[in-house]
């Protein structure tokens, strides 16, 4: 089906079937998340039974995966100000006031995170048909900031545990191609119907895993993830977004000879999908095991930093 | 009724009048999250009838409001890649892929915020009766790190427009104190009820006045907000959360004659309360005196930084 | 002289009379750093009599004059472990032992420093005749990055004190255009020579003035500085560097109606100069003053920040 | 000589021999570098001879030997402006200039540096007999930061290469203790003298054989280094500052059976030695070994970085 040899043509014709430019008009800047309408949103709520709430993020701290790749760091976090001053009594606040303030420096990517528009381009183009050195500079995105969906995710959301369904000790290997067979498998082990607006999150273990051995290579390395083919499935199911508990998404080492991340290259800047990454999906999981209810309330809120290709994010989901 | 000359006097009243110490228990980290159970998360969640969504967040970039005061800056943004080093055809990678990614600095209490319990103290002690440099250190705050309420922070919001209700055009004027009568009025203008587990936003217009002004002393200068006096009404009511369109939550200048913030040293470490500071309330505000109603599902999800006092946060609303 | 309706043809004739392209070879990344010669070098150590040195740095931290230009803010210094922490005991070092360790964020342009050669271009070219997009990506300057400078900084410094030799009270008004008789007649006047391979720096006196007055505009306004006509001396002088106490070298408002820093495009990527700029003189100034002698030993080292277009420098000056 | 169960005896006696507290009056903030007179300037200028310059700093950049112990990471160097913007066009500047600007974000103790006096404590006790929790708070070193010596260190420099004197192949094993012996015998190999004011280089060659093999274990595992011992001899020697080709100047494993850099304990607060950590000496080292002159004009500024308790320093010799 994927001839190794060619990644290029494959990405072209992918690109062809599954392109959205145009959809939502020349100015759109919202891609697949004009699927999640007000109604989406409404049906959604209803999910909500019991009340209760997970977060699907990482930590952000100093002990991430993150070890260097393209200059991406691990968080660090310092204090401006702290208890240890406060009892000392060098703060000079009146009435017994103590206080602490602190400072984050990271890159936008280093933990779970939203991949923005602006994230990745094919052959310079960008979402909606633009020119990626129009888009994207120095100053940041100019046109499809993370800022521009900063209040719309937020509507129904569905677990297609594909580790538990598939794998062995509810884990899949690393290396392993996760095909719409396999989405549509696991969709129907669950019993359910995922379409339109729905924002799908594909857990394969390989956070479990990392957890349990240590980092390795999480940030980079072999991982399961989804295979290439199945863009067409991400179009044509018409989801606002998709997100796993992989560093990538995609299945590593991808599927070509000589590629890297070549389904980013269809989904982002062609189809106009919001990927999610590095989500920490086991909490919800095993909830999802125990009931049986794979669907659920889910608010991915991005932070709205002006001009970002991406933001940090903690998912909640209320069942 | 407030002792202009005695501010140390009065929050040591306050403090003990208001005291929820060992509450939840001599371990708890959560303070009144607690009040935010799984039932009102589903009370909650009812409230979605329209679907519609909006982001209360201020944005996070270079042109805050952000003048240095204990070196709290606006947030700098930087581009690891772009594309205009994708078209020029210098990052390397195969088959027409580019790519773009990004790095945050900044102060976690730069822009729309949650304070963490582990904000501010009393005479040296921190929420639940800690001892401030037990807990806050320059590694962060070993016990009460925002992370230990990353999943909870989803439920019944309420609004409280007291600009529109009490102020000219929509806006009280700056070092306007919004007294417990007031927050009744309110209350009872929008035909609400309040109380255990409902998260609180005080809109008083500040924001939307230094938007048009520019934004002059935003960051710390005279404003409207919460007077001190209403630090029983916020013990009292059992909320989970407040949260304001201002800078520093409380009236300012304070009302003591050598003062500063005293209701947070009341409300953070002795009522566990969680703070919420430079919320955008307007569109909401906007769209709640339109159809009348002033109840929605809330989600104010903090980033889990480890040991962070505090989180920039995207809340969003859901009617 | 100068028509201030062309500054392009004007910038365009100026780099042509001056240009240094291929004077050192197709791979030159030095530019005029290869007039400063071991023997400029033995030359200057002469110069250190009594043994008196001078640092020529402003401070590095949060008060100094930067207001956002292009994101250029002041320097945030935080601190990973301090002596409050050590004293409270929650370090957990051994027999007594405590540490404090900090960080720094910080433009490369926000204090006392060196413009490298990739710092300005014209026209998309940059030093020695390459092309800008080739040479400073997202990655740095990976041709002329001022790691190649890192160990030749060092030889002969002359002071020219235009502001006290021309000046009222020791300083040039704002807007003051030091052309090539203003720095002949400061020569003059202090009884120097100057020539290939020193390192010249002209006191205007303006740093003397913003210290007693405030920041002010110091970053990017009016300013007294090197005239737009002075490329030719700069040029035929063959001297190593040039460095001012002001923010940008040149005078400011640029001589010409629509401009910015119009010299720099000619020095930099033309003659290969290295263009030093926020320097504090004073200090060295009123010793020089007060014997009278203007030249002296100078190490003026760049931290050999990889790829840097620039780089922050305490240089130190020896007589 | 060393009882290995007992470092803390070790270090009271060692520190009660070596006290130099109170030697230059109860306010001083400067320590060893009092020994470094314009006198001792005067000599050291006049030793360069051949006009040849060495920097002796390390790079700074992400690939660096930073690991995260204690947050310590590599530098993080980003661009706020670039080549490929400017050829894009995107900037906005007149007359065909372009531009590039960047952004530091590091650890002060990541690469080539200088420990300031506020860097370890004895008790809780820095130079001087000062209270650490007094002297560095979350907001800095109020007394000592590294720029009080922003402009004293420059001087007589001598290098001390134990590693080709007594090691195989120029380097020393890691684990090796350089004894005051060790530093008699290499001075008496160059021809040396080594007194009051001198800035001591000793190598090691452990720099050099990283280089080779990989960082690996360089920031913070077995080292060659100077003993525990040698405190006598840096206190007697009444040397200015001393600094390494290693990570901890000390040797590694500490010479103690529970210990962490007991030579520091002593040398800093009690001495009030400036220790200088990462230095490369390895290109100064061949030059010295082929003229057999280990002495040299050195200049080692520290970035005026106020209230911090060391600098990034960019090291030139000069011969």
């Amino acid at each position: 089906m994927i001839d190794p040899k060619d990644p290029e043509g494959a990405i072209a014709a992918a690109a062809k079937r599954c392109s959205n430019w145009g959809r939502w008009g020349a100015d759109d800047v919202q891609g697949t998340m004009n699927f999640l309408t007000p109604e989406k949103r409404t049906q959604g709520a209803r999910l909500v039974r019991r009340g209760v709430s997970f977060s699907l993020s990482q930590s952000f701290d100093a002990n991430g995966p993150q070890k260097g790749w393209r200059r991406r760091t691990n968080p660090v976090h310092t204090m401006l100000d702290t208890g240890t001053d406060a009892v000392t009594g060098v703060q000079g606040f009146p009435h017994g006031l103590g206080g602490a303030d602190d400072v984050i420096a990271m890159p936008l990517q280093c933990s779970t995170q939203w991949d923005g528009l602006g994230h990745i381009f094919d052959h310079g183009m960008t979402w909606n048909g633009r020119r990626a050195d129009k888009v994207v500079t120095s100053l940041g995105d100019a046109v499809t900031g993370i800022e521009t969906v900063a209040g719309v995710i937020a509507g129904r959301g569905v677990l297609l545990d594909v580790g538990r369904v598939l794998g062995e000790d509810g884990e899949l290997p690393d290396g392993f191609a996760i095909t719409e067979e396999h989405l549509r498998a696991t969709i129907a082990a669950h019993g359910l119907e995922v379409g339109t607006g729905d924002i799908v999150l594909v857990r394969t273990g390989q956070l479990a895993r990392v957890r349990r051995n240590g980092w390795g290579d999480y940030a980079g390395g072999p991982a399961p993830g989804l295979s290439f083919t199945t863009a067409d499935w991400l179009h044509r199911t018409e989801i606002a977004a998709i997100a796993t508990d992989t560093w990538g998404f995609e299945v590593r080492p991808n599927e070509f000879e000589e590629a890297f991340q070549p389904l980013h290259q269809v989904a982002i800047p062609h189809i106009g999908l919001f990927l999610g990454e590095m989500w920490d999906l086991d909490a919800l999981a095993a909830d999802c095991a125990q009931d049986g209810v794979y669907e659920f309330w889910l608010t991915a809120a991005p932070l709205p930093i002006t001009g970002a290709v991406g933001s940090p994010v903690n998912p909640i989901a209320v069942k």
